[in-house]
Parts: structure tokens; C-alpha cells; sequence
């Protein structure tokens, strides 16, 4: 089978292609022959600009998805790289440019993965090009069109980076919702000499962030970390010096557990807004990009992290920190972990993941595929 | 003496110059023609590009100065306008033009009560084309030279629009102080998932925000209203929405009266703002542009508010609120009230006062000059 059971060099091929969010640059239709090649029926779909990829392979029991995205972010200034981040480069045993930690080298384990299997369950994988961007377009109007499709899935692991320090100390088995939202306050531009005929917004607006400040939404409990709010901007309109302006604003991002879903959430964050407003007029403009989940399925767990123990000698703590991914929309259709690469340099200047790391998570998907068909044979 | 008693003429003219901040566009050599020709001997002072004039007439005496400013604010969209705001005219009964009320109409009024009256103490005028700027340049530097040169006043009457609703029913003894700051917060960037890796300012810019806002500086006393801060603008650094800033700032202003100094005010509020910062980096730009003063000479004030009285019938309100004006320099150097037209319309767009209201100011300045000579002989 040659050189598809080479993860690096399967990494490297689609590290070559500039697929920032929404461009492909040609990834995906590497996939499609690598895919083709190891006998898998490939599926393109695009949705908007982005390019998605659904491919099966076996049938006649349960099947296994792997998720994952070959898009990437932007590299930022050029000049600030050694290397240029799409001249991939295997150097000092590190695995350097753009998408070796997320996730392009994971897509390489795994299709690496399956090209050294004897026997394998009936897999899946599911490839978006818009999981860095807006994905409107990706995951999620895919597991809408595998539903009128009739494609079904039963577990899914998704390759994100979720290593820290060293491959295999965590794995992600649920993740917070997320919401954004901007407070918008209205008073009345005046002179500062004379406020009583101004109605300034800012103290209104320093009440509401002071209210949301102090907050305490729950306290966590024992798979996930208290809910978060963060104030992330807070505004006035521009005026000169001595003038009142006539609106302010603040942007806040709430990370929340499952004990909130996001629309108790809104209520609640409405009644406290509404209560230090005292009357003031104000509008929001919330948005829930995504409600929280937990993985409930304890077996899919577990085998992901007998696997990673056993080539790395580490058990994976099932963290529900970090960040949001497509994890949120595919939890919906069946139980879904995350495991993938360290993420010490993932979105940064000079991203890079040691190569070791690569053949070694090669290692525990081939892991995983073999077990989950004896799991659920 | 010609057209040189006719306070709407005068003013007019010196409307017709588009003297904004810092032009001067021929206002004040028509100003020194006619005094000039009234016998005032004309000292003109430029500093940096502000044109300042200094004129005295009489010796023998105390000295009783009229102060005001040639300069203007900017007209905005002229389009705005019902007539150009340069070609000043008298319509339905109203002096309409840029500096009808603020104070180009004063100046016509005073020059013209001179101009009719028979015997007048030792008078002087302090004119500046830099009221309505930065003030730098202005009348403070021209108190420096006076002081200098010798030449020496006793006591001011500001032709600042004093009036409200009508005139005379305000005139201003006493102004408040003022202060401006910036106070910035700097804290580290970081992505709203990981709270904990970033330093977010903006609770601390609200903790500060919301410290200041509850802040009781002072009750007032008889002569004037509490002390106020206003909070004038609240601002992060831009960033994406899941990204906490690495800066915040706020700016406020003080309007303070004589129970402060400026110096004590900002160690008040340093501390107030070091308390609320709890630890965080913070650093502040503080500055007074005005002490507050009051006018502690009472003849001087019963002076024009008889004067005032037996024109219009009413005894003007002796005021102390508002903004900030020249009267904070001069009154340093010797007792000072201010009063002039109605400013409903100032600094706006149809700027107009009544052409009866300017008669009646020249009556009232012509009174005060007459008055003056008798109270100090
Ligand atoms: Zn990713
Ligand atoms: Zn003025």
C-alpha cells in the first residue's frame, strides 16, 4: 500500500495545501484518492464555499466515524515563521508548519491508521473545510445531509489537539456551550457641565458589567468547571473630551456546562441585565453558538483511553475544558470523544508536533478501529 | 461718534469676520479702529498664532475691565443654517449670525456704551481670539504680560452669555474647577476559554468605573452645587470576539467646587481608584484645567445686579454653574463676575439673540461703567 501508511508523509501532503478557512487548495481532493485507494465510497458535498467530505467504507454492524476538518487558520505574518508555514518540514524530530497540530496531522494518523489495518469495522469519516471559520457551512449541514441520506454513524471520535504537555495526558469527553452577546446602551449626549440634561449610558453600562462581573452562574461540579463569564470589550461612543456620549456598550462571552442549556441561560442573564439597567434602555443581541454536552456512552471512553494507555503509558484525563469544536454538533447523532495531537502551538507562529507524537497516535487509532469492531461486533 | 454707539452695528461687523479658533479674519483691527478712535490706547499681543488685545483708556483710579473673546466656535454645516452663519442680519426682531450670543454681541454692547457715555472711570478691555480653543495662548499669557508690563486692573466684568431664558436672569459669580483623565488599565490578552492564562482589564476598568460613579465628593454648600464626576468615555482594545484584551480605559471629568483644590481632588480620587483596582496595573494622565473661585467681593456683584435690575426689572440670579471660562484666569488677578446675553442658542446652529436684548445690554453696561467711577472715587 505504499505510502499511505506513512502518516508523515500523508500530513505533509495536506500541509502543503494553503487551506485557510474557506480555500481547500486541492486537501480534500488528496483525501478523496487516498480514501479511494484504500477502497472507501467518497462522498463531496459543498455547502455555500466549503467543501465537505463524507466517505464509508464495510457495512454490517456498527460504525465508527472518525471527524475531523482540513482547513486551517491563517498563518499570520510569514516572516515571522522559520519555515513557511506550507513548506511542511520533518526537522529536529518535530513535524513543522501550518495544520500539524490542528489537525492535519491527525487525518494522516488516522488514514494511516486504516491503511495498516488487517480487518476494520465499518468506518466513516466526516471532513469539513470550515471548522476554523463561522461553520455554518461544515459539520453541521452534514450531519443534515447524512440524515436525509440515510448515512448513519454510531460512535465518533474526533482528532482534535486535545494533548497539553505530552501526547496522551488528555482526551475530551464533553465540552461548554458558548455564548457571545453585545449589551448595547441608550441615553443622551449632553455636555458634562450640565448632566442633568444629558442621560449618560456609561454608568448604566458599568452597572450591567458590574452586575455580570460578579455573577456566579453555578459552581461546577464533577466533569465540568464552573460556568464562565468574561467581559470581552466595553465601549462609549467617540466625543470630545467634555461630552457625554450618547451610547456604550459591552461584549461578553458566557462558557456554560450542562447545567444550563442556553436558553435558561439568556433568561437568566436578562433578568440580571434588566434589574442593574434600572430602567435605562438597552438591547442585546445574544447568540448561542453552541449548547453544552457530555458524552454519556462510558464503553467509547474507555476504549479511547485503554488505547492511549497502552502505546503511550499515560491514562487521558476526560476533560471537558477548552474550547468549543465540532464535537457540539455531532454529540447531537451519537456519542462522540475528542482525542488528537498536543496543542501547545496549535493557531500559533510556528506550529509543530513532534513526529514521534504523529506515528504514535497512528499507533492508537489502529488501536481503537481494531477494538471498537470486537466491542461492538 | 458716528455709528460707533450702535451696539448692533458693532456687532455685526465683527460677525462678518469668520473669526473661528484661532483665525482672527480683521475682528480685532476693527476692535482697535474703533477704540482708537474712543480714545483707548490699543496694545496687540500675539502668542504662537492667537491674536490678543490689551486697550486702556483713563488714568486716576481704579480700573474697571471688560473681558471677552473675538473668536468663535465653528459654524458646523453651514447648510444647517437658515442664513449663512457669517453675513449677520437682523430679522424678526433677532440678531442672527455665529457670535450673535457668544460674544461678539456683548463687545458691540460695551464698546457702544463707552462710546455714549460722557465720563467713564479708568476702563480697560482684554480681548482674546482663543477662548473657544485650548486656551493657552490666550487670555492666561495675556495676564502674564499685563502683569510684566504693569498694567493693572481692578476689577472684570466678563462678557461671557450669562443669561438664560431672558435677560438678566442669571449673571455668574463663581465657576467651577475642572478636571480631565484618562485612567488606562492593562492587564494580558488571551482566548475567553482560558480565562485563567490572561489578565482581563475590563473588570478591573469596571471595578474603577463603578468605584468612581459612587463616589460623594461633597454635598455643595450655598454658593454651589456638589462636586460632580461624569464618566465621559469607557474603552477595550479591539479584539476578536472569544479574545480578552490586553487594555482597557476610562475617562472622566470633574467639575469641583472650592471646597477642592485641584491637588487635593487627585489624591482623592488616586486613592479611591488604587482601591478599586485591587493590584491591577493601572496608570492615569490627570489634569486640572481650572480651579474653582468665587467672586468674594460683594459690591461688585450688587453693582451689576442693580444695574441689571433697573433695565430689565430682574435681579439676576448670582450663579456659580456651568462651564468653565476665562473668569478662572482673571479672577487670580482681581474680583470678577461675568455677564452678557442669553446662550440658548450658543455654540449651535442659529445661533441669534434679540436685537432689544443687545440695546438693553449696552444700557446695562453703560450703567455699571457709570456706577463704577462713583463707587470707587
Ligand atoms: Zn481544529
Ligand atoms: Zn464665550
Amino acid at each position: 500500500m505504499s505510502d499511505l501508511t506513512d502518516p508523515l508523509f500523508l500530513a505533509s501532503k495536506l500541509m502543503a495545501c494553503p487551506s485557510v478557512t474557506p480555500k481547500d487548495e486541492g486537501a480534500q481532493d488528496l483525501l478523496e484518492s487516498w480514501l479511494k485507494e484504500l477502497g472507501f465510497t467518497v462522498h463531496r458535498q459543498t455547502f455555500g464555499e466549503v467543501p465537505n467530505l463524507y466517505a464509508t467504507r464495510g457495512e454490517g454492524g456498527k460504525r465508527l466515524c472518525f471527524a475531523g476538518h482540513t482547513d486551517v487558520v491563517p498563518p499570520g505574518k510569514t516572516a515571522d515563521w522559520q519555515n513557511d508555514p506550507f513548506e511542511p518540514k520533518v526537522e529536529d524530530g518535530m513535524l513543522k508548519g501550518r495544520g500539524a497540530s490542528d489537525m492535519k496531522g491527525a487525518i494522516g494518523a488516522f488514514v494511516a491508521a486504516v491503511a495498516r489495518a488487517e480487518d476494520t469495522p465499518p468506518l466513516a469519516l466526516l471532513i469539513t473545510g470550515d471548522e476554523e471559520g463561522p461553520g455554518l457551512d461544515g459539520t453541521k449541514k452534514m450531519l443534515g445531509w447524512m440524515e436525509e441520506q440515510g448515512h448513519r454513524i454510531d460512535h465518533c471520535l474526533v482528532g482534535e489537539p486535545t494533548s497539553r504537555e505530552a501526547l496522551g495526558d488528555m482526551m475530551k469527553v464533553g465540552r461548554r456551550g458558548s455564548m457571545n452577546c453585545v449589551v448595547t446602551v441608550t441615553g443622551r449626549q449632553g455636555h458634562v457641565a450640565y448632566p442633568d440634561r444629558a442621560e449618560n449610558p456609561i454608568p448604566v453600562a458599568v452597572r450591567i458589567a458590574e452586575a455580570l462581573r460578579v455573577l456566579v452562574l453555578d459552581n461546577g461540579y464533577e466533569h465540568f468547571q464552573p460556568s464562565n463569564l468574561e467581559l470581552t470589550a466595553i465601549t462609549s461612543a467617540e466625543t470630545a473630551e467634555n461630552v457625554i456620549p450618547a451610547e456604550a456598550a459591552l461584549r461578553f462571552n458566557v462558557r456554560f456546562n450542562p447545567t444550563w442549556s442556553g436558553e435558561r441561560l439568556l433568561e437568566s442573564l436578562h433578568e440580571a441585565i434588566d434589574a442593574a439597567a434600572e430602567g435605562a434602555r438597552w438591547s442585546w443581541n445574544p447568540r448561542v453558538s453552541g449548547e453544552a454536552f457530555l458524552n454519556q456512552d462510558e464503553e467509547l471512553t474507555v476504549l479511547v483511553q485503554t488505547s492511549v494507555q497502552e502505546v503511550t503509558g499515560k491514562t487521558p484525563e476526560p476533560s471537558t475544558s477548552g474550547g468549543t469544536s465540532d464535537a457540539r454538533f455531532i454529540s447531537k447523532v451519537c456519542p462522540t470523544v475528542e482525542f488528537g495531537l498536543p496543542g501547545a502551538t496549535m493557531h500559533q507562529v510556528d506550529e509543530q508536533v513532534p513526529a514521534k507524537d504523529v506515528e504514535k497516535l497512528t499507533d492508537i487509532y489502529a488501536l481503537i478501529i481494531e477494538r471498537y469492531g470486537k466491542l461492538t461486533a
